[in-house]
C-alpha cells in the first residue's frame, strides 16, 4: 500500500469539519435514532452527510448510488389448534397452520412475479423511456449475477429487466419461515403455530406505514377460515433519491475519477439505508453515498468479506472528496 | 390402588407364556427391526401379539383399536440461489426457495381438503353404508375435540365426518417447515435453501412405496422453474386391520368388560404402529391392540402425560386377558 497524505503531517488544516454519527441500530429497526437526531439537531448541523455502505459497480468501475429502496419488514404468526397435536391422532381433521401459512405466502405473488397486495403499486411511478435507458446503461456483470443466483436468477416481475427489478421496482421476499419439527428425522406433530418473516423493498413515493397496513389486511384476507393470523411490523424505512446536482455530488464524482482513473456512474441500489431518510427529514441534510464494497462481498451471508484494496482506495477517495468539497483540491 | 393378584403369590402357573419384543426404533423408522424379526423368527413363534400403544375412547369407555393407519414420512429440500443472498441486493431478481416451497405445500390439498397427488386415492376403498354406520356409532367426545382443535377443527376432507377423517381416510400434513432467518428480529436474507417435513397417513391397500413415488413425482412437478427439489423418504409403515374374529380378540373383549364394567367398542385409530404390519408379515402373528391412554394425553406434544388410574386398570385388564386367553378365567 502507498502512504496517505495526512493533513496534519502536511502542516495544513483539514479542508472540512467532520462530525461523526454512528448508527448501530439499523438491523433492529433503529428504535432510538430519530429521537436522538431530533434531540441533538442543534449540534448536528452540516452541509452534507457521507455514508460508505454501498458497493462499486466492479473492482475498477467506481459508482455513486443515487437511489435506495425503502423497507417494510414484518412477521406473520399463524395459530391453528390450541396446542401441538399428534398428526396420527388429529391429522385430517384439523387445519394445519403450516398449510395455512404456505397458502398465504404462495399467494403473495401472482404467476407473473407481481405482488398481489391490493394497492401496492398505486404510488409507483411508471418508468420513463429515459429512465429505462439510464438503467440499461449502468454497468452490470451478468455473468457474476448468473453465477450467484443460478437458475433462480431467471425469476422476476414480468416486463422488467434484471437491472430494473434490482433497483427500480418494489419487491417482496420471505426472509424466514418456521413451524413444527425442524430437527433431524421424523416427528409426527401438527404444530399449534407457524411463522414467517416477510419484507418488502419500496421505491420512492411508497409510504412504509401505508404499505404495511395494506400488507397486513391482505394477509388477513388470504388466511383460510380456522386459523388466527397476527401481522407485526418489525422494521421500516423510506426509500430515497439523491439529487445529482448537489455540489457535494460534483466533489464525489471528481474524487472517484481522480483515484480510479475513470468517471463514476450513477446507480440504483436495491438495499435500504433508512438513516438517509432520517437525516433528510429531521436534519434537512442530504447524503452522498460513497461506498467501496463489491457486489459479491456476500452481504448478510456466511463468508461476508471486504477487499483490503478497496479499503485503501476508499481512504484515498475520501481524502480527495474532502479536498474538493473544501475547495483545496489541486 | 388395590392389590393385584400375582400369579406366583396365588401359587398358580401363569396361564400363558409371554415373550417380550421391545421396539425402541419406531420414531426413527425402525431401520433394524424387520431384519431382526426375520433373523429370530424361530424363537419368536406366538399365538398372538399384544401392544399397549393406543387410547381408550374415554376414561370409562373401554375400546379396542381394530385399524391403524400407515405412514409415509418425507423431507423436501428446495434449493434456489447458490448461496444465501441479501434481499435488498438481490430481491426481485431471484426465485426465493421459501416462496417455491410455499407454493408446493399450498398445492398439496385442493379447496375441498382433498390431497392432490395424482393416483393417491386409487386403492382407497369407498366406505360402505354399514362401515359408515359403525364409525358413526363409535364413541367420540365432540366437545373435547373442539376444545383441543379450536376453529381449526372445522377443517377436513369434504364429504366425510370428523370421525371418518380421523381414522378411515388417508391424510397429508406438514409436520415442519424452515428456511432463512428464524430468530428474533429482522434479517434481510434470501436463503439458498428451504425445507419441509411432510407425512401421509395411509389406510389399508395403500402401499407406502408406491405412495412415496407418487408424492415425490407430484412435488417435483409442482416445483416452479428455477429451483432444484429433492424429496427424501424418512420413515414408512403399512396400515393394518385386525380380524375381530380372532380368539384373542374375544379374550380382550371379556377382559375389558370385566375390569371396566362395560363392553369395549371397536375403533379406528388415526396413528400408525408399523411393527404391527411387520409382526403379521414376517412372523405371521396377529396383534391385539389393548391400549389404556386417553385421547387428551398430548401425545408427541409438550406436557404429554398418562393417568396413573389407567395404568393400574391396564394391569388389571392385562391379567384378566391372560386368564381368558389361557382358559383359566373364572
Amino acid at each position: 500500500m502507498e502512504a496517505f497524505r495526512m493533513f496534519h503531517e502536511l502542516g495544513v488544516a483539514p479542508p472540512v469539519n467532520v462530525k461523526f454519527v454512528i448508527e448501530g441500530e439499523e438491523e433492529v429497526g433503529s428504535p432510538n435514532l430519530d429521537k436522538w437526531l431530533a434531540d441533538n439537531n442543534g449540534d448536528l448541523g452540516a452541509d452534507v452527510a457521507v455514508i460508505s455502505d454501498t458497493a462499486l459497480a466492479g473492482p475498477d468501475r467506481p459508482s455513486i448510488v443515487i437511489g435506495l429502496r425503502g423497507l417494510v419488514y414484518t412477521e406473520i404468526e399463524v395459530t391453528g389448534p390450541a396446542r401441538d397435536l399428534h398428526s396420527g391422532q388429529y391429522g385430517g381433521a384439523v387445519l394445519n397452520p403450516i398449510h395455512a401459512l404456505a397458502r398465504i405466502v404462495a399467494a403473495l405473488h401472482d404467476g407473473d412475479g407481481r405482488i398481489t397486495i391490493p394497492g401496492f403499486y398505486d404510488s409507483v411511478r411508471v418508468l420513463s423511456d429515459e429512465e429505462r435507458a439510464t438503467i440499461a446503461s449502468a454497468p452490470f456483470d451478468a455473468a457474476a449475477h448468473a453465477r450467484t443466483t443460478g437458475e433462480a436468477g431467471s425469476w422476476g416481475e414480468a416486463g422488467y429487466t434484471v437491472r430494473e427489478r434490482l433497483g427500480a421496482r418494489p419487491t417482496l421476499d420471505a426472509n424466514g419461515i418456521w413451524g413444527g419439527w425442524t430437527g433431524a428425522g421424523a416427528k409426527t406433530v401438527i404444530p399449534s403455530k407457524a411463522f414467517a418473516k416477510i419484507s418488502m423493498r419500496l421505491i420512492p413515493n411508497q409510504e412504509p406505514d401505508e404499505i404495511f397496513e395494506k400488507f397486513a389486511a391482505h394477509v388477513r384476507a388470504l388466511a383460510p377460515a380456522g386459523v388466527k393470523v397476527e401481522v407485526r411490523l418489525l422494521n421500516q424505512g423510506r426509500a430515497c433519491l439523491v439529487d445529482t446536482n448537489l455540489p457535494a455530488m460534483r466533489s464525489a464524482r471528481a474524487a472517484y475519477a481522480e483515484v480510479f482513473g475513470v468517471e463514476p456512474v450513477y446507480m440504483l441500489e436495491g438495499g435500504s439505508i433508512p438513516v438517509v431518510a432520517s437525516l433528510a427529514e429531521i436534519l434537512d441534510v442530504s447524503t452522498v453515498l460513497m461506498g467501496f464494497g463489491l457486489p459479491d462481498d456476500n452481504l448478510h451471508a456466511p463468508d461476508e468479506h471486504y477487499a483490503l484494496e478497496n479499503y485503501y482506495r476508499g481512504i484515498e477517495t475520501a481524502i480527495a472528496f474532502y479536498e474538493h468539497l473544501g475547495g483545496s483540491a489541486g
